[in-house]
């Protein structure tokens, strides 16, 4: 008998009818044999309901509070399911994040997990009972106040609850049938992986790819959890996200797919002494302003003893880190501060990467075919990635899955976001 | 300086723009330099709106997870409610029953509080801030799940918390202004009450009023905790209920009110064997069922040795009672169950009954003037009720607010219901 945990998003119980499916295939999951717990998140809108409501009573409503209001969301979801699968004669329980123990930092909003004591879901699971768990929420340690874990929490949720529960699988369902080897809403003839090692799918998630939350990833990577990513309008298995990228045999490493991300701003430093110290003044100066810098480039010293740098950070913001370089622009010696938001990210990701030579070449090759410019490159033992025009990217995304074959026969059904 | 906890009605914050004028009063009452614990129910329709979900997934939700479904109502409305708060520049902290310490019975859908460990609302006072505590419910001391407290649940919330807390006041705000000596629906000068005794206030809630929950009503005289029922859209002093019927000084002793109900149904079992045992034998079926009892009359006896009992029960209840009577037919030996439930009570309420005497023969007079015949009547120490026909049930309530002079001068302002 195994033990599987299962995490159903917003669109997957975004209605009465859909709630009654969903609790069909989680009864069939528990009569084939198995112990099943439930992770689902709120009910597809409710979410924006409650921030339109908090934005009507107060202009910047405490952290506390929202996270008192939106936890409610999985509350009720998981209530329903649970009532859903006893219509179908099984016994569930629903419990909140603070009656399934998981544990977590007090900062409201963005709580990190740092305890996990699942005693009243074992016990549920031990009365032959399916436990369902609210997502997305938990505990804190010191204040016990009720927390929250940020976007994609539910995914983090459930794989921390699989770590946990020793379990044997966490099924991550959505609209999404699997990882593709790219958006086939770009390119048609995308191919749904069958498997994919954690490494690989933390560069994907990190660059792009909106299928798996970044740190529920990381999560089950940490703990070894087998994710599997499947769509809960179909039977078909998925996409296996396990196993280490130092175990796959290099003749079978390949190159797992391309991601794009167009929701980065380019900001270019010009005029910085090139002198040690002062680039490290700058990203210092981003630092602090909490900015994280995605891509960095470092022009050649130019003539006069000056240089400039280039980084990306998330478009959100950019302006942010414009106005904060601006103001230490006599500090820094620098003479002006550029802004750039007509860009897009394409990244090809793989483990084959590391043993196929010449990878880069055809990477830049395959661009510059497509008469694509590339303005900024960057690259991880199994990650190429490069900044061009925002609209040069869906065909930078074709060029590459085209040049290193990745298409797959058949057509690829277009799939849309799904929620936390 | 006043501790003072005011509970606000689902009307009372159905919307954000009511949120926020709610709120408004709550900061008034705390900048005036009194500490203050607010309890709120769910916004106007949530809780309709989730019966619904929950009536679409599931044609007979367990009742735990009805209760975990339901709570989310009061966590939203208190939430908000907070945040409103924070914008008018004061701080306030919102608790689930669970985190306000409120511990009741495992009977989910109509648990009882049986104890309450304030200890963080305290401290949320103590640090100055604003306390609000979710109403109509609270967490199990054997499972430590999730309860709620049956229908007026978010009263008895309120007026426990006050006990515990040992708070100056209990205010009940809903859009109702105070007590009334009668509905001023059907008596346009019906006028309002400044005060009323505990005792006198049971009567009336049991005999009909709805304006506050009968269980809370108890609780207050129990724990000595004065309540003022107040409209949240005006600054009206309301009606205050407190003090006992034996302090009232006898000259002082007034009529109350005329309270009327039409939810009841009449049952009459013909043909009981004339014997001792056969009525207790009655009663015992109808309390075997669960069923409550009201007024009750045994007819007096026949020739043939033979007698009929009549009584009523609340009408939802009243088929089932005919239903396990007539199936207990020949064990009990009677002839044949009536059932009737076109009928009405009326009650004139008041601790002055005890000093003046021929109010029962007014009482009557009155009603038989207005051409309304009395089919049952009962008495308690300060009450009168008899049973008319339900279409007669206005002109009788007229007929004794005039008889008994409980009208006042200005016409009253017309309300309605509060919800929960």
């Amino acid at each position: 008998m195994a033990l599987v945990v299962q995490k159903y998003g917003g669109s997957s119980v975004e209605s009465a009818e859909r709630i009654r499916r969903v609790a069909e295939r989680i009864v069939e999951t528990k009569k084939a044999g198995n112990d099943v717990v439930v992770v689902a998140s709120a009910m597809g809108d409710t979410t924006d309901e409650l921030l339109d409501l908090a934005d009507q009573v107060c202009p910047a409503p405490p952290q506390r509070e929202m996270d008192m209001l939106l936890t409610s969301g999985e509350r009720i979801s998981n209530a329903l399911l649970a009532m859903a699968i006893s219509s179908f004669g099984m016994e569930a329980y629903s419990f909140t994040g603070s009656q399934a123990g998981i544990i977590t930092t007090t900062k409201h909003g963005d709580s990190r997990i740092i305890d996990i004591t699942p005693g009243r879901v074992r016990d549920a699971l031990d009365q032959g009972k399916i436990a369902l768990v609210a997502g997305f929420q938990g505990v804190s340690r010191e204040t016990l106040d009720v927390t929250t874990l940020g976007r994609g929490g539910s995914d983090t949720t459930a794989v921390a609850m699989a770590a946990a529960l020793g379990a044997d699988v966490c099924e991550i369902y959505s609209d999404v049938d699997g990882i593709y080897t790219a958006d086939p809403r770009i390119v048609p003839d995308a191919r749904k992986l069958d498997s994919i090692s954690y490494e690989e799918m933390l560069e994907m998630a990190a660059v792009g790819s909106k299928i798996l939350n970044l740190r529920s990833v990381e999560f089950a990577r940490r703990y070894h959890v087998p994710l599997r990513v499947r769509s809960s309008y179909s039977t078909n298995p998925g996409t296996l996200v396990a196993g280490k990228v130092e175990d796959i045999p290099v003749e079978d490493a390949v190159l797992t797919g391309v991601a794009h991300d167009a929701s980065e701003a380019k900001i270019t430093v010009v005029g910085i002494p090139d002198q040690p110290g002062y680039a490290a003044k700058i990203f210092r100066v981003v630092a602090d302003a909490e900015i994280n810098i995605d891509m960095v480039l470092q022009n050649v010293s130019k003539a006069e003893g000056k240089t400039d740098i280039t980084f990306t950070c998330p478009r959100e913001v950019g302006a942010r880190a414009v106005e904060v370089l601006s103001q230490a622009k006599d500090d820094l010696g620098i003479d002006q501060v550029l802004y750039d938001d007509n860009v897009g990210k394409v990244s090809l990701v793989g483990a084959g990467m590391k043993s196929h030579p010449g990878v880069t070449a055809t990477f830049c090759e395959s661009l510059s075919e497509a008469g694509v410019n590339i303005e900024l490159i960057s690259t991880s033992e199994i990650r190429i990635s490069a900044l061009v025009r925002e609209d040069e990217l869906p065909e930078s995304v074709r060029a590459l899955h085209a040049a290193f074959e990745l298409g797959g026969e058949e057509e690829a059904q277009v799939y849309a976001g799904t929620g936390r």
